[in-house]
């Protein structure tokens, strides 16, 4: 597949006041695709800067590679004074602030667009910038709580769960640059800068869409909780199966995967057995069938099993710890996942982006920058400010010098 | 704030090959931003039409409002040639099929940009276009298996445990969406068209952000599951207690939130107790902070707690079913949930796009079309077709028609 190779994102600049995951991810997207992302950062570092206490958070790492950093007191009048100047050059700037925090800082949306109205504005929250709960007090474990996700996670003789990811700040952040692009698309039409959001509990709803259905199939009532079975309990073989050194995932969608299966597994008389008929009656009978497959997968390795599967083309999987994923040779194969010598956290795992263009030279990854390291370039690069401002403006507080 | 009323992707024509969730999703995304997207549909419809049995499931309702409709059998020449023909007029085809599918079909991005070098092709799979893993069966479950997502859901006892939502299927969908936005603004710059691409895998591992940390903060070795506890373990109270009706989940990120929670609790004389000093030592006591709390809450329904609680800027939330998600007062407000009366489901709830533009006036949301329905008018429309040329192709299995 050939086509140009410059990055998409070549030329767009972006003041990226993100932090922790939420804001931080759509700035990562944007920086992998080719945009200049600068990120602006209080005196003091972002909040994730200080979470794993003496040691940088790889976190921190992985959401911040190829992004410049300049440490800006905005509480300071000239630290705002500052930021309106940079976001005056800037296409794009995005934050994850609660709702009005940046307005009363007298650096929202209203100023920064009247100073340069084809800024596109980025707002992401846990609620939104409007409506009756905008104020609630927002992070990913509230927000997986009244989105409605622990309700449906976890298994079915224990309390809901929360799942073991940040998925609202991730789902959030997607969609954050999701939104961003499409401002920068429209502008191209328009001429003109937008302000868009995203609400982390908005984000969510949709990807609920096979417990809405249960719910809705089962006449409003919220089914119980199924842990590794399907949600509907419409479906069987569907379910996590031991194996000789851990787990494998095991699906059958189609009457095919399930005859396939029994030919893997050399149980191709129960074929006949009326009691696997098809999906529907397995479902029913679902102790049955889990037995029969368990009763093959815990006598061999996971990856072992796997392969017997796949051999067989039964949707199968192995249940892969951390340690496994972050050394996936497929992921490494593909520069998703890559091996970087990090300044402060040695040698590690970080990944690209899963944004991928063909025909695209895809930007060497940089690992993630300390604390204001370009302070001093950006403001000259950016505002043409000589060395003495600059160093009146570190001794008043006004900004931050890092590296 | 004031701004353009038109919807960013006004004047977008995209062929949406998607089946099932994480294709149709992408294809949701495009249509509420404005786009018109002409939803392709083998003569039988898509698998997810036929998953409620004789019921339409919600999911589809849900992924393919403001859709347009058009049943073509790709696998006759004629219905190849017809979607050639439709691509030359568009701007995005996006699909999710099996690697390689549509390149046996001869409708492949090679083929299709050859006829529309300004089309972007996009595609949406388990483990990409790519390496040695590319053509292992993807569904939402394997990839949770596979993905590492399994290993760090669940409570800290049990096996490896699935999210409880489709989480895969929408992380890609979204990030598949995202991709094509960047696609649109490029070619904005360049007039050219890219194939884009995004893997399940890859869109999920960013979302595991937190758990890599605590694996490397650990040395390299996967930490057990925490089921609702803190991922690393390091911070307390971060748990969901019990309440009189349900559960309530609360977190302490600041040692000011912690206070909060003591004087809303009424024990402030713990704020000397040494077990509680701060939070890596609350984390350590975490057994005496969870039952200090879970003595409050279990005596109070989950939404006065919640109450008490936000009164003192303590983050918690109720845990929420989904029939109080779907009835959402907040969601409905801001025009995230709609109330809508879908010709083959009743009165259901819907959502709208979580990508919020300021100055829009929104599309109004229209209920997923029926298999075909708009065969007759897009062939018209878009290709010129006269009712006779229309009937012939209807008769000789072409194309399919509904309503």
């Amino acid at each position: 597949m050939t086509g140009p190779s410059r990055s998409p994102l070549r030329g767009v600049t972006v003041i990226d006041l993100g932090q922790i995951y939420n804001g931080p991810y759509a700035g990562f997207l944007l920086a992998m695709a080719g945009a200049d992302v600068i990120k602006v950062e209080p005196l003091e570092g972002e909040p994730l800067r200080k979470r794993g206490g003496q040691n940088l958070s790889l976190a921190l790492a992985m959401l911040n590679s190829n992004k410049r950093d300049i440490a800006i007191n905005l509480k300071h009048p000239e630290g705002k004074a500052l930021l309106i100047e940079l976001t005056k050059g800037a296409d794009i700037l995005l934050e994850n602030y609660a709702p009005g925090v940046l307005d009363r800082l007298g650096v929202g949306a209203a100023v920064l667009q009247a100073a340069n109205p084809r800024l596109i504005y980025a707002s992401g929250t846990g609620y939104g910038l409007s409506g009756p709960d905008r104020d609630n007090l927002a992070m990913d474990l509230t927000v997986q709580a009244v989105g409605g996700i622990m309700s449906i996670n976890g298994p079915p003789d224990g309390p809901p769960m929360k799942a073991g990811l940040a998925l609202c700040d991730f789902l959030g952040g997607v969609h954050l640059y999701a939104a961003i692009a499409t401002a920068l698309y429209e502008r191209s039409v328009t001429g003109t800068g937008r302000v868009v959001e995203v609400a982390m509990q908005e984000a969510v709803y949709p990807a609920l869409a096979t417990n809405l259905t249960s719910l809705h199939n089962n006449g409003g009532r919220q089914p119980p909780r199924t842990g590794n079975n399907h949600p509907a309990g419409t479906s069987a073989p569907y379910n996590v199966y031991p194996a000789k050194d851990g787990h494998i995932a095991i699906i059958c969608v189609r009457e095919e995967h399930w005859h396939n299966l029994l030919r893997a597994i050399g149980q191709e008389e129960s074929k006949d057995d009326p009691r696997f008929a098809d999906q529907w009656t397995r479902a029913k009978n679902r102790e049955a069938v889990d037995a029969l497959v368990a009763g093959w997968t815990v006598h061999l390795p996971k990856q072992e099993a796997f392969a017997r599967l796949q051999a067989q083309h039964v949707p199968a999987a192995p249940v892969r710890d951390l340690v496994e994923v972050t050394n996936d040779a497929h992921m490494h194969a593909r520069g998703m996942l890559n091996w970087v010598d990090h300044p402060a956290l040695g040698r590690v795992v970080l990944p690209h982006s899963p944004l991928r263009f063909h025909g695209e030279t895809r930007p060497a990854l940089n690992p993630s920058p300390e604390l204001g390291a370009h302070t001093r370039a950006i403001l000259m690069e950016k505002l043409g400010l000589d060395a003495s401002a600059i160093d009146n403006l570190v001794r008043a507080g006004v900004v931050g010098e890092g590296g």
